[in-house]
């Protein structure tokens, strides 16, 4: 230690200055989740440590039913933007690392790297091969480079890290290793622990452990299945299942699953093989993930095992497997249209078998048993679930597997990621069990800054962060006011208002046009409202003389509108006055 | 026999006229469910003998996330309204029975009674009670009659119904056997058979059978539970689950739950008592049928036990149960308010827990979920299904009570109602193991006729049923168009178009102004849209002198500016053009 050095320490005890805060902060390493705590979906956080910032995943969100035509949400930069842009506290992003290949962590990558500088991107191989493939379909220029498991650990910035291979519900899903000057960190993203998955491509315990071994400050875990007791089943099972109900289906055979859950397809396959079924992969999403992932190799699809849509017609329905898109329900997905006897090639029969090797995800309830309604009323053999729990299985670990990888990393504090609230908060009841202290163990808002130094942990910052809404056909932002006019449209119509007023003498000409949208004729008296306006607009502007301020008279007329249709009618439309100077 | 039945008889077969045909209509019973087929709520039934109609329920249907600013569903009314109105072809509703007390059952009667004529309503004593409550509420003058169990089988026109006790998840329900001329009915509403209920009133199996030895020509049964195999579990164990759970807090035992189920208020209240803690009812419905409840004698509430809201604080938080309204994650309910920490009253602690003693109604999963992670944010213990099973059971049977149905009634023909159309699939598969043929069992879409005479059942007319949206807070009913402008409003806002035209010569006057509204302002290029409509609108109006036709101006400058707008913009917002003359 220089004598330099030493004195700083001296002097931090007893006379706080600048520079003595400079040295705190060196030390000092931030953690900030712009997105993914308290929610499954939005991954991305950030690791800063002094001018650096190094990313984790880049994922969407998906809207719910109260965000009114929008289909997608991104993590809110603003801060990131900020941070990196010009100044003297400007901080430079050093890179990013994902996780694995599942739209909720890498999704958001086309739409905010175009806005983000230059820095190195690194996924394993499938997860940077979806990644890139994405992009280009956004004609974004950046590429994420493929890192592969047994590399050696990589640094960028003070900041290094090695990539740990987990099983979950994609090919080639890891958690992440960060060394920080500060302490270690280990980013346990979505996972389960399958000890027999069907790609035999197991979980590494040992560099699990070994990481730990070498210090853990803190650990990040999915909390997702902290609510199940019971260990998550494994996925070997299913193969049979499929097998068994093929042989039984005398029609088509059709699946719908996720399009990157590249097992699911495999599995799907060899059933297919084992029943003398070619197999056709219907939908775009479905497509373009099979070719990925064929073309690293992970698809165990023969030539002559797949068809091509337009050769359907020349194979009986009992040699055929459909794998085919939209397990959510989605209004335009190829299973809807399949369903509704819309689709071109397919036309369902009552010997075909319908199975959902997927679950509804939250908020998709409604339009998934739709589905399966409209499914049943064609006369098929619908299989879902809950009712049938043998063609699909959760990639998240439940209690069991979460206090595995406590186990393993024997971290000295733990943040749940990946959850609503109510996972986080069973979460931290596993790890009090465990013997954690509650202060050891940190739930988390979008925002929130920790700030990890010297083996100690405190809230930081709270970074604001809004909502972005994106329109997934134009890539466009919407904006807050927005959904919040649509929320009121959709509640309760629109009422427009032309008043004519007369310039000279700042007074209603006539009477005002009340045009109604959207809103039950039987719920109001037209005529009697007309008239009520009327008189309560001739009060409101009372005698003025000559209008110089437009902005005032609209406003006045807005706002007395409101009154009344509120008092009147006890609703609150959206008011839209217009005024018209004659 | 008489000479002139047996004439007919033989003309029948040989001479079809309209004396026959008469005759013919004569031993014809007509079913017509106009809501409750297909679906789970909405339930109304009509039995159309001649020119009699019984009617079965008056229920409420809830509306989905697609039905904007809408809350209540009624059945189509309009075939009755206009089958009894006046004419040669004059029918008389001779009659109503209700099956039990759930608003999916009785919640219309107050929006549809004023509409109809005057008849007798029947109902056991609480579902008559419940349903009296509502209409007194309404202001509506009608009433309706108590009917016991025990009491002898009762006649309204040509037919004779009696009502046979089962077990469900509110006190007093029945199925209805239901003779009419041409046979009998055995109408098997919602139902469990729980063996051990908490208030001990069993299933009348003896009756059921007796009923069905008479001979049923048709089973409608309840068909939710079609996709569960084992028996739906008695509630009675719920009892020793709320003791121990309740014993185990420290704070305030908060418990939500369906204010109809009496039963469950009882054994809320007995576990209460065993811990010596008070009881306070919280939320406008719950109170109102703890009243209705009591006053029949179905609550076993000793004063001393319950206290009101204002006394709450003179007691330890660990001396209350607080049972409260709102487990749907209704926006106003009592217990939104409290999560959000609104409630005057009740102020959550951190030893409280909050016990969900009901499953989300489809549809509401993200709201009650969503209620989930608000209470659990406050640090609160959140017990909710399906995380624990222990605080609730369904209150409608599975495969195997459905069957014990059919074996006590052994009816000729089956009608599932009361379900979506995948849980009425799974009942017709149940039945054909059974042994029926699939053209004995009938799958039902609403305002669908079945035509009952010799035996013999055939498809009869299709009656329009439209959607009859309702304003839960006027009572007002809400045109389909309203909702699809909803629709449109919410999915992509609303332009309007002011043009100015001038009425001698036709021409556009100026610039058209354009107000946009729930719409992003980065989706548009405002000078570069206004300049294109100008362009179009000129080119649209072309030359044609004096306006004589205002409406067709108004029709063209629409048409013209949803053109450009699609395809500038590719959306399509709602579109308003407003003419202002000149």
């Amino acid at each position: 230690m220089s004598k330099d050095q030493k004195h700083q320490g001296q002097e931090r005890q007893e006379y706080p200055t600048s520079r003595n805060l400079y040295f705190i902060m060196q030390n000092q390493l931030s953690f900030i989740p712009l997105g993914g705590v308290g929610e499954v979906t939005k991954n991305m956080y950030l690791y800063e440590y002094n001018d650096q910032i190094l990313i984790v995943d880049c994922g969407l969100g998906f809207a719910d039913e109260t965000m009114l035509g929008v289909d997608l949400l991104l993590p809110d930069i603003s801060y990131l933007l900020k941070a990196s842009s010009a100044g003297k506290t400007k901080k430079r992003i050093v890179g990013m690392l994902l996780t694995h290949g599942h739209e909720d962590h890498i999704g958001a990558l086309p739409f905010l790297l175009p806005q983000l500088p230059d820095f190195p991107i690194y996924g394993t191989p499938l997860t940077a091969a979806f990644a890139n493939d994405k992009l280009k379909e956004f004609n974004a220029k950046r590429r994420v480079q493929s890192v592969n498991f047994n590399d050696s650990e990589k640094s960028i910035g003070s900041f290094s890290f090695s990539f740990i291979p987990v099983t979950h519900s994609v090919p080639d899903t890891s958690h992440i290793f960060i060394k920080t000057p500060v302490g270690n960190f280990y980013h346990g993203s979505d996972f389960k622990f399958d000890d027999t998955p069907y790609d035999a491509k197991l979980t590494d315990y040992a560099k699990i452990e070994k990481a730990g071994a070498t210090g853990a400050m803190c650990l990040l875990s999915d909390c997702l299945g902290a609510e199940r007791k019971e260990k998550t089943p494994s996925d070997i099972n299913l193969t049979q299942n499929f097998i068994n109900e093929m042989k039984e289906c005398r029609g088509k055979f059709i699946v719908t699953t996720y399009s990157s859950n590249i097992s699911r397809l495999n599995q799907i396959i060899e059933a297919s093989e084992k029943n003398g079924r070619r197999v056709c992969f219907i939908g775009r999403s479905l497509i373009k993930a099979k070719e990925v992932a064929r073309s690293l190799g992970y698809l165990n699809l023969k030539k002559d095992i797949e068809i091509e849509i337009e050769s359907l017609k020349n194979h009986e329905d009992r040699n055929l497997t459909l794998i085919v898109a939209g397990s959510q329900g989605q209004e335009n997905s190829a299973l809807t249209r399949i369903a509704n006897g819309e689709h071109r090639d397919v036309k369902l029969k009552e010997e075909d078998v319908i199975v959902f090797s997927s679950d509804p995800i939250p908020g998709n309830e409604t339009s998934v048993y739709e589905l399966v309604d409209t499914l049943t009323r064609r006369g098929v053999k619908v299989i879902y679930s809950p009712v049938t729990r043998d063609f699909h299985v959760s990639g998240h670990g439940s209690l069991e597997e979460l206090e595995h990888l406590i186990n393993l990393v024997r971290p000295k504090k733990l943040i749940p990621i990946g959850g609503q609230y109510r996972h986080m908060f069973a979460y931290k009841k596993l790890a009090e069990k465990l013997g954690y202290k509650k202060s050891d163990i940190f739930l988390m808002e979008d925002g929130q800054e920790l700030l990890f130094s010297d083996g100690n942990v405190k809230l930081g910052r709270t970074i604001p962060v809004k909502n972005v809404y994106v329109d997934e056909m134009s890539g466009e932002e919407l904006e807050g006011f927005v959904l919040r006019d649509r929320q009121k449209l959709s509640e309760a119509g629109i009422i427009i208002i032309l008043a004519e007023i007369d310039s000279n003498n700042g007074q209603l000409v006539g009477n005002p046009d009340v045009i109604v949208r959207g809103m039950s004729a039987a719920s109001y008296d037209a005529k009697r409202l007309n008239s009520r306006l009327t008189q309560d607009f001739r009060k409101a502007l009372g005698h003025r003389g000559r209008v110089t301020n437009w902005i005032y008279v609209r406003k006045l007329i807005g706002e007395t509108a409101e009154r009344r249709i509120f008092k009147d009618l006890r609703r609150r439309p959206l008011v839209l006055p217009v005024v018209i100077e004659v």
